[in-house]
């Protein structure tokens, strides 16, 4: 069975939007971020860097795998059931860079950008409002040209754009002012991506 | 023949190293950031979010293989040449997950602290150092069981890893103070990781 250690969170729904899609079988430990509980030992011991996700897999071949790592997660995942991530070739690598972009970019910065919002330093705002700006114009002029993030098909580096774009969407209008609404091809992917059920499921999710 | 389009920063330096690990035969086309290179349309194209590395092998099964995002790059040479990370198992996910864990976060956050290190913005400049203290905490513990980042075997978590605490040492010992001269289980791994010749070959690169 595999388990998921999750909460409502962009990083925390990538896992439950993939299982939903993959139709697999898999239980949610919630993990509640406002009672600190990815501080607690037990959950430490999964995730040492206290952050929501972590995946237990006690069916995995050559014995438990336990990971933390969202991008380490969908891979996983993808690999193990054969679905939304090319097996090899030069489909699975495009997918593969666009999720590690996803990693180390958007969502960092739309989470930096999320915290200087709440607070009072004008400078550091500008500068994550300015690198949220650059990086949704690179996904928006890479979805102007391909029908999904990592070309024709719907892979996992769609789903760890969407939740954050989604979040962005919902969240950080304030900094954010017209930004998304100007990108028509972000606009026309938000609307594909979001029409499948089992995107509604993770998203809709609730403890 | 695989090409790297990079230059000589932490990010930059990975592949250099795993390939130099790997003993394959490479070629390097600088990109100068300093002349901002990596703005130019020769190079978007390669690397439509404008950030070294990126790589092309013309020699790939299935098609050329174009990509950017270092842990992508690396994912994909270790997998094809067979070294520095396992091709299945606990092992392979283990690794995965620490080279995620560079991406999303090591990574980012020394890039912030590096930025507002240099700027007159005392909040922010606290929040970075906070999370690099903690994130580097978090690798120090994991080093204090393990004895490469991954587990028993040197892997491309190391390499991911490895460019970025270097370059904290070097160039973030104003912001971080003792925080990295006092983790004795991260002193070991830097200096094991360091002896090997293709980490030395690899920091040792110049244009
Ligand atoms: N790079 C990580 C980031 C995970 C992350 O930032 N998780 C947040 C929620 S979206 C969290 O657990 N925060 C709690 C904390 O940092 O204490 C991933 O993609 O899994
Ligand atoms: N997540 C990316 C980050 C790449 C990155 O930040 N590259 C820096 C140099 S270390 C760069 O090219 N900066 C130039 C720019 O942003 O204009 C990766 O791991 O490849």
């Amino acid at each position: 069975m595999i388990t998921l250690h999750t909460w409502t969170t962009p990083n925390g729904r990538k896992p439950v939007i993939l299982l939903e899609e993959l139709g697999e079988p898999y239980e949610i430990v919630p993990v509640d971020l406002r009672r600190n509980q990815q501080f607690e030992p037990g959950f430490l011991k999964l995730s040492p860097n206290n952050k929501i996700p972590a995946m237990v897999d006690d069916g995995a071949e050559g014995g438990t795998v336990t990971l933390f790592e969202s991008g380490a997660i969908l891979t996983y995942l993808a690999d193990k059931f054969g679905k939304c991530l090319a097996p090899s070739g030069p489909a699975r690598w495009q997918a593969m860079q666009w999720l590690h972009w996803q990693i180390g970019g958007l969502g960092p910065m739309l989470g930096q950008l999320g915290f200087f919002a709440q607070q009072d330093d004008a400078f550091a705002l500008d500068r994550f409002v300015k690198e949220a700006d650059r990086l949704l114009t690179v996904l928006d002029t890479q979805l102007g040209s391909s029908q999904y993030v990592a070309g024709d098909d719907y892979t996992i580096a769609d789903i760890a754009c969407y939740t954050w774009v989604q979040a962005a969407t919902e969240r950080l209008q304030a900094p954010l002012g017209d930004i998304l609404a100007s990108k028509a091809d972000l606009q026309r992917w938000i609307a594909l991506v979001g029409a499948r059920p089992a995107v509604q499921k993770g998203m809709a999710w609730q403890v």
